[in-house]
């Protein structure tokens, strides 16, 4: 994957992301709320993401998938491997409360796979935290340093407002809107953001 | 699935477009060369899209696909069923020489699945003859029978421009350019064009 390829040639402070837990201390300059240990998922987080994992696609407001996935093709779809990675925020260094979770993935195969794909979801019980923009950065960091060279989001509802604001001020930007992209069930059609950040 | 509901609610002369073929005579608007059959694949077309369509994919000039991409791969990408479509256009009537193949899908799940997606693959051995550009032209109007609301494209790489002209002539518009979001093999990294079209 040029992903990889990526990786090997830039000069980055990383070392082997590919075999070890990138926690806090990679991402110092990142506001992680304290409290809070952002970590790769492993299999034992699913049961505790798919409760309100569930519950935001049953909503069917901020994301374009089926509003009745099933846990299993939800965790096909949220737990990936290299060149992704999922990850979990939960309490504590130790903690099994999943807070949040975030996905990277190559957002094209081939030669369109230096650049990444990033999603996320987060707890309403956790709501307020600063949560989702602790994944965010977290996710962002992680794929500058596996040689992604940029982020791009393909569906972001603009009437998902919350996190339209949290990745511009991160430092994406709108390159489109596609316009009635997403039925809404309470505004009906409204546009959907390409947004994108170079890493 | 929004599109099958929007098949049923909309104002279309198209009749039941899931159980028939649709053939030059739905589509009199469209100048389909002469001597051209534009139907629905059959399993028995795959043996003959594979040929050129590995060819196009190793070149790695216009699709973000992985260029040791396996036929059963390829097949799985691109041989489609409801709510998407896949199409052939042959010689003749009862022809088996596909000189160009189309594809319409979904282009995103749930509540963004009355947006079509569509892709196409040209055998270079009938280019010049407007093949591309018929199939284009019955894509987009099998996927308005069928009740999507638009069209995009996501990845049109910009140094494509024979396709970029032929979607600009046809009503797509350029919606963004994600840059440097496609690793060409001769020209390095080259902006990839989103491209949409209200139906």
């Amino acid at each position: 994957m040029p992903a990889n390829r990526d990786a090997a040639s830039r000069d980055t402070t990383s070392g082997d992301t590919a075999n070890r837990d990138i926690t806090n201390r990679d991402t110092a300059n990142i506001a992680t709320p304290v409290g809070v240990t952002i970590r790769e998922a492993v299999a034992e987080d699913w049961p505790l993401i798919w409760p309100f994992f569930s519950t935001i696609v049953a909503a069917g407001e901020t994301y374009a998938l089926p509003q009745d996935l099933t846990s299993d093709e939800a965790r096909a779809i949220w737990m990936r491997e290299r060149p992704g990675a999922t990850f979990v925020a939960v309490e504590g260094t130790g903690g099994t409360d999943v807070l949040g979770t975030a996905k990277v993935i190559p957002n094209q195969a081939g030669r369109g796979s230096h650049v990444a794909n990033g999603a996320f979801m987060i707890n309403p019980a956790s709501s307020g935290r600063g949560v989702g923009r602790a994944l965010a950065a977290h996710a962002v960091e992680w794929a500058r340093a596996a040689g992604y060279r940029s982020m791009q989001f393909n569906s972001v509802v603009e009437t998902n407002t919350a996190a339209v604001a949290l990745w511009t001020s991160m430092g994406f930007r709108i390159l489109a809107t596609v316009p009635e992209g997403f039925d809404h069930p309470v505004h009906g059609l409204v546009g959907i953001h390409v947004m994108h950040k170079v890493l």
